[in-house]
């Protein structure tokens, strides 16, 4: 695909329509075991920033050499969306929060007439003066449920407004959720795939692939991570640059990329285990699927069916896979990064290094 | 550009490596005024979130029947990047941040060799123990000034450590700048462009075009935007998805995306003024550019040129053009959800219309 | 009382240690109704900020003239310890997460032998890399329950320890609590009372006693309360000064005052109801009791007994009624400062007029 | 002091005022060094939570057999204020902030006439919409400086709202100061004191006194100080109980301790220096004062000139000492909780000898 610069634009015109062509570089194979997928998988990286791969790559050449390679963890997922009702008074929202919960196993059936995939998981609710916030939480099968979940609430919402007394609409969706902004209650009650990535790098790995030791790293991952976001007056966030990893992954397989907002809010953890590096990515809201919106294109089907991502599996299981893959990819970067920051000059002299090899053209 | 998904996908080998193709529209075009751009102008917005293109479209459509469209107003510009610096006690530190703003003048002359474009602007820090945090404030031009700005405070973190007694290397990065997470930091001290749009509607407007009224959407702002994402525990954060348009024109411009995260955390503010809508979207942390990595690609390059953002203007010009385009993109997109959810199920009736239009297929 | 400073201190000596004795006034009756309390209730204000006598007074007297005074509904009650546990991986604890999970009953029965007041209501956990957050929440009775939840909370703690294999001591409280720090969980999950305070005001008590409208509340609460704190980097919290009626509640009625970090987390809603005044606060995290540590004191329990909080009453109620006065109380201090604050001038007036009054000297 | 509760208590009399005596024991002495007090000193701590006396008093004790006890530095201080103006919109808004900062002289001149004591040392500004917020931050010698501040903000507000054009009154106070809420502001601009207590411990007084090890300690702090509050949703918060300390002295002291909603907010930060235990303390946002409101009151005279803050000195320098030695005393009681919590059940166990000890009836 080419796209010619117009030599004189026509800014009046309607611009042509045409695809924009992200640079894309399959990195690996990661090494991954753990509850939701396991074998050696190769990753695509849809970025602008080049310099991602090599670091991406790095990690994962050093989860080869690790026996389990990158173990993933998924505890939770579930998708929500909130809904705003308003009350006449506090009163009246609170006895319309108990009738809502009274109703639970009839929401739970007309979540299922909304979708074959959707179910009714958990009602939580929040009363601010006369507002009423009520958060359904749901699970949405392979899909990420954005869509699932707007219906499914949009169908609950009207059957709220319709049977339980004293409410009007506010809104279907009261933020409450939160989609796609960087929150603290989406950790804290979930949403999306909660996964937790780790490795136990041995010292003379961490010595010979890393340059640097255990303890370095744990260090800077207290004062930079931990203390430098806290004083930067971060929410439920610490780590280096998650959003990178995310963003790369989400475009090369169709995801709604936006989910990167909170899909970043997540942790590292790392220390010093007699010289070998424990090292973990803990990502709470981790928001993908591998069907729906966007799917369907193309390049996206042949990204998800070379992940294994479009395997015969039980229902959730293709999801949960990429949540694994994507949860490894952030650790390899992560850690790469952490790596080079824990040593003067080493993050740029990369940079600079790469960005020459490739060509790209510098702004300095 | 065709994607066959192989039939039988080899794992073990190395996939191919080809661009990932975003589906993408130029939508408008925008009236634009105010103190960074002007004009009726297209934009392009790349996304698999299909529904976004009406959505700003109907924004766009309104901003031509009000006389001065969209106007933005830019009020500020640095990039920064935190150093962390570690010193044996609070005392050494507190005497080295001393040291280090005596050094102001010395410190701007370095920066402005590390590159032509590079100024240093101002000079924070933070003591905690015996950790000195020194976040660096940078004019980057046209560049988003990512890369210019670890240039420059590794240059000038080396002279520090040289010149300043008691302190040892940190990191060049103390997740105090910040990039790529969302902090309260970066609002209160400035990263990016910061820039406000707004929109006086007529009230036979916000009836005829956005079906509802000044005071329902601006009732709904302050249900939704303010006492939803406080209660969802945001910070500095009031909207209903500026992360959508952000993604959408970043990509197509060849931004560094992730900068949606922070970017993100923009305050959506309406009143009703007689039945006439105010609107406006403040973004504070805006990060664009339009020279630098990335913007070579011929795809980036065709669409910075069509916006008008590589014309020959004075240094820094190009990129608050696209600031204040981006800006008005996230406000025509906003209203127009923002009015959507005033009205029961109309959000759902109108997504399903148009991904059935679009021939997209569903989850559910 | 009175405190003689020794003419010449000598430093070297330890000090006799005599009470400090805090200012205290009753203030009101505050005419309050609602699921917890009812009736015309002098409140006791035990302060330094002698002007928050008058503030909340105001409000007291504007109670009286409504008919059903300030309405207070209680939403929820909890105590809460989070304990902390180590495993040596995240797939470990995530094992030991859903063990703890399936001994609810047990642990329920531990609780009730802890002490005859304690109920486990529930549990709650998180994991970030090999590390396991367990918070219980707990029904207390009458107490506040901080040494009830802490002496349950290390039974408990204990008996895991023992018999869910794979963990390590971590800490019996994990800042998951969260005990006085201003946190979004406490507001999420619950914590203490919840409970919102809220009144209609007609429009000629506004203007006559409040020497304002309706619309300017509503509208500096969304500038100041709502955007100003949130450009400020706040978490949860939206109230021009709940922190002072609190504290001032607090101290004359023996609870723990540090509370008041979080019970300040609140929210203050007002909208223009056709002139006449809606206003509301609600206090998601209001941590209050009538029995337990300091409740002995014979000042504590005169105050108490005067309060009504001491009557024969099922269990429970007691502490209910007290936190259903302290969110009437504080609604009174809020809304007088609010309308004074719409008045250019007027707070400073006022403060310079009561503190010349009280023969209070300044500083100014 | 005897208070008698009425046996039969009148509910609708008006109540007698009577000063609240809150149980208070001189602690120490605490040895301290540093830039704003040094040598043996006692303080009060007002307080119903009375094993806070041991707990202060063991951290003080261990401070007398370090060489330079325990070190404060006090590296920024300032009072702040915030007006909220409204312009039309976002271009008047900032052509608004450009004239008062072009006005800064003339504003500094005001505020001097404000009160003999009152500078004013800087001006910050954030434009949202067509809201201008204006923080003022201020010089208060040795008061806290609220009222100060208050009285000059007014000043200059109705001297803004005459001299700049386009702006309307919005309210002397936006919260974007910001006072008695937990916020980002005031750590990342400054507000109130910014002091770090520091301490040394040799490792067999770790062993000897603290029954635990440096490295229990930096690890305890690590995951309950850092992790904990981080998922917990805090902002700007890592420590255990600053609270209570903060309270304690702040009402033996006179202070306006509503404050310690955001003087609690600090950074625990704690290193194995090779068996040794590097343990601090940092408290950006601490107000206090020992003139002004309250200040007078024989107790708290009395309290002051023990604490030789009440001493013939240069401005400013009584306020600073008695920063230094909360900060200390801060210090103290966070460094014995957090080694309680590295040993199973000594918390509990202690607490409850404690209150038996003391008589103290228990809730449990």
């Amino acid at each position: 695909m080419t796209v010619r610069p117009a030599p004189l634009p026509d800014r009046t015109a309607v611009p042509a329509d045409r695809p924009t062509p992200i640079p894309t570089r399959w990195v690996g194979p990661i090494r991954i075991s753990g509850n939701a997928a396991s074998g050696e998988i190769h990753v695509p990286l849809a970025t602008y920033e080049t310099p991602l791969w090599p670091s991406v790559a790095r990690g994962a050449g050093l989860s080869r050499l690790v026996a389990d390679g990158i173990k993933v963890t998924l505890v939770d997922e579930r998708m929500t969306r909130s809904v705003l009702l308003e009350a006449p008074d506090a009163e009246t929202a609170y006895a319309a929060a108990r009738a809502i919960h009274d109703r639970t196993e009839e929401l739970r059936r007309l979540t299922r007439r909304s979708s074959r995939f959707a179910e009714l998981l958990g009602i939580r609710h929040e009363i601010t003066g006369p507002l009423l916030f009520v958060r359904f939480e749901f699970a949405t099968g392979d899909a990420a449920g954005h869509n699932m979940a707007t219906l499914a609430a949009d169908l609950l919402l009207a059957h709220l407004l319709q049977h339980v007394p004293g409410l009007a609409y506010g809104s279907v969706s009261g933020n409450y959720c939160t989609d796609k902004k960087a929150t603290a209650i989406n950790g804290i009650l979930g949403r999306g795939k909660n996964a937790t990535a780790e490795i136990l790098v041995p010292r003379s790995l961490v010595a010979g692939r890393l340059r640097t030791t255990a303890a370095r790293i744990a260090r800077l991952n207290v004062h930079k991570n931990l203390v430098g976001t806290l004083l930067a007056g971060g929410v439920r966030s610490a780590n280096a640059h998650y959003a990178n990893m995310l963003l790369a992954v989400y475009l090369a397989t169709g995801q709604d990329a936006a989910n990167i907002v909170e899909g970043s809010q997540g942790i590292t953890y790392a220390t010093d285990r007699g010289g070998d590096l424990y090292f973990s990515c803990t990502l709470p809201n981790l928001v993908v699927g591998t069907v729906g919106n966007g799917k369907h294109l193309p390049a996206v089907e042949a990204a998800l069916t070379r992940l294994g991502c479009r395997d015969e599996r039980p229902t959730g299981q293709n999801a949960r896979r990429l949540a694994a893959i994507t949860a490894a990819t952030v650790l390899c970067g992560e850690l790469s990064l952490m790596a080079a920051q824990t040593n003067p000059g080493e993050l740029m002299r990369t940079h600079t290094r790469i960005e020459r090899a490739s060509g790209d053209r510098h702004e300095h």
